[in-house]
């Protein structure tokens, strides 16, 4: 008898992964970084200082510092954040993990249950929104304005929750440089969000993996530097501030809830060698290197919103990116940028669809989001002309064009 | 309102982790490792190497190899088992996992439901254990002799779970260096252990993760390299070859399965950088530590079985370790590991109880697993002598001693 896999399997296993064919030629999708800008010379450096100096103690899980990741840089990463976000954190209050993709899945395991609702911005992170499905966890769309998640619309989201029997139970949020919005919450905003969550009494997960990005420098405070009764549960990540290769990310939370997160962490810790790189790396040379990547940013940011000016015309609705790598742009009614997807993924440009990246279909269907961290000016041109040409020819949209290749 | 985590939470949250306070004084748990046989510098030189040559792939998520992980690393490891387990492996047959506990919870989470039953050896690994437990599985323990899991023992308990109704789904053995026995099964059970399977029409998972620690060198073809028909999903790991601070274990698979794998495995792939620091390590610098290491823990054992012999005299049974990183130990009857552990713990003695290692109370309760790896032979002395004392004292055993500290 030959083994037949799929019926050894348990009940409804997931689609098999297609076998990795390599990036398509016009790679706007995702959280890639810019490859020129890794400080690949200094994370070696920090690496092997450590190495040679505590190697031996790969010999133990957890090096000497047990669960909660390699206690230098957990003082490192509360150091950041204490310094960038306002934060008043130390090494006792920071959880590393293997990425915030971890982070996310520790923290809606700790807090939800099938059925539970989850209020987060109408616009949001796409492996948010597909870990509350896998879950059976319900989530609830809440406005936006310039200013962030508007506090008024949560309010009455959170009250329409209960109205209707169910149990709204978290705020999750991404207010510094928003995905895929890009929008910065207020400082007074991030009072009012607060105020809503103690009078619902409901926690705040804050997901800050993009903060570093602002172009101009700066940031708000965190939410949880604004909180005064441990409600907020924070995460941050090094993937868009360094690079996504690297897969480590951290939870900053007070002790009941990190102590429980910690509980559910049963990896065996996180990689020593990937904390080591990032180690020695946090400080000074950090800062520096933050500011000469937003600046690269900045630069591929204009340079697709210019290519999207010329392209798309009066056709495409997008604010100019002041921070992160995402563009989130809108299309006339006619498109469907599910399809525009399809299409386009089969001649080698490839996009986030908005329905991956909203609450709402209708709200989705015509938005797109674009990523210009990774390519180059040059292909995010050619990329942007070769979208417009696609999306002309399914859709009739762009009508009008100054693109010879349309003709 | 001040802000009550607890209630927040989901229902039945896991209790609170405790803070970390540091290693005990006598540390004979976990699978903690040789400190001094740690290649900390050859590991510095491989990640530098790589990183300064493609430094710039950490830009994207997976490097330029996609999900599987490095594609380089994965070639070097399916050279390693090919090599040294007489498997036929390759780069697209190899999943890097973020330790073989990632690898343990893909595997579970594709083929097993609440209420299907695992068939195992009746000694074995308590994080398996505790896996399947939470899954809400069902576990079945199978004898071992000196050739390891039983054949026949195996084949009866199958018919015995189907005679209950209830669905045999998977086989789990660790057939080389069995965790906690040490045992090595032998290339004729291993056949035998196939045509069990075959017969059931059930798949196996081999988990090797200790396969390389044979003191006197060489070792049987994995049971995966013996199978013809895609029956088996293979795991190993570089915890217990190098050390367990380094995060990377991983899978070896047919397609079918390993594309499944792949589709489960969401956390935007495996740290760069600790693959990195493996990977031009693979080759025969790694065969060369291997044997080191193989000697380094020969010595250990054998302290620790003298230990054993002075101290607990006629009331220990054991096996002289040949193999691994464990001693599995067999007190009197009288004698509660559970409570040796509770109370040596507070002593600062640290043991693993038999009942998390067994499948069956009463088997589990008088033995207990005893790590020799990382401590220094003078450290295995005193805290067996030391342990021998807590024994006496709680239960009596062992009766006589020529230890000066019990007179």
């Amino acid at each position: 008898m030959s083994f037949n896999a799929e019926s050894a399997m348990r009940v409804n296993p997931p689609a098999p992964a297609q076998s990795w064919k390599g990036f398509p030629k016009y790679n706007f999708v995702g959280g890639h970084n810019d490859s020129a800008s890794i400080p690949a010379k200094e994370l070696a450096v920090s690496v092997t200082s450590i190495l040679n100096r505590e190697g031996s103690d790969l010999a133990t899980y957890g090096l000497q510092s047990g669960p909660q990741g390699y206690t230098p840089f957990r003082e490192a990463i509360a150091s950041m954040l204490n310094r960038r976000a306002g934060m008043r954190e130390d090494a006792n209050s920071i959880l590393v993990t293997s990425g915030s993709l971890q982070a996310l899945s520790l923290i809606f395991d700790l807090f939800l249950d099938p059925g539970d609702v989850v209020l987060l911005e109408k616009a949001c992170y796409g492996g948010t929104l597909s870990r509350l499905r896998t879950r059976s966890v319900e989530y609830v769309g809440v406005e936006l304005d310039q200013e962030g998640m508007r506090a008024d619309s949560l309010d009455q989201a959170i009250r329409q929750v209960k109205a209707k029997g169910k149990r709204p139970k978290m705020i999750y949020t991404i207010p510094t440089v928003q995905n895929p919005t890009g929008r910065v919450m207020s400082e007074a905003r991030r009072h009012q969000i607060i105020a809503v969550a103690k009078e619902h009494d409901l926690p705040i997960f804050e997901d800050d993996c993009y903060a570093d990005l602002i172009f101009a420098g700066g940031r708000p405070p965190a939410i949880r530097a604004l909180d005064d009764d441990g409600r907020v549960v924070y995460c941050g990540s090094f993937s868009k501030s360094i690079g996504p290769a690297i897969r480590v990310g951290f939870i900053a939370a007070d002790w009941p809830i990190l102590s429980r997160l910690l509980a559910l962490k049963t990896d065996g810790g996180t990689g020593a060698i990937e904390q080591m790189a990032l180690s020695e790396y946090l400080g000074e040379k950090f800062d520096a290197h933050v500011d000469s990547l937003n600046k690269t940013l900045k630069t591929k940011a204009e340079a697709m919103a210019d290519a999207i000016d010329e392209h798309f015309g009066a056709s495409a609705e997008f604010e100019r990116p002041k921070s992160g790598i995402f563009l989130w742009l809108k299309l006339p009614d006619a498109v469907d940028t599910s399809r525009l997807y399809q299409v386009a993924s089969s001649e080698g440009v490839a996009i986030n669809p908005g329905a991956d990246w909203s609450t709402e279909e209708t709200y989705g269907k015509k938005r797109l989001r674009l990523c210009f961290a990774n390519p180059s000016v040059e292909n995010i041109r050619q990329g942007i002309s070769k979208l417009a040409d696609i999306c002309h020819r399914e859709f009739g949209i762009p009508h009008h064009s100054s693109n010879t290749q349309r003709q």
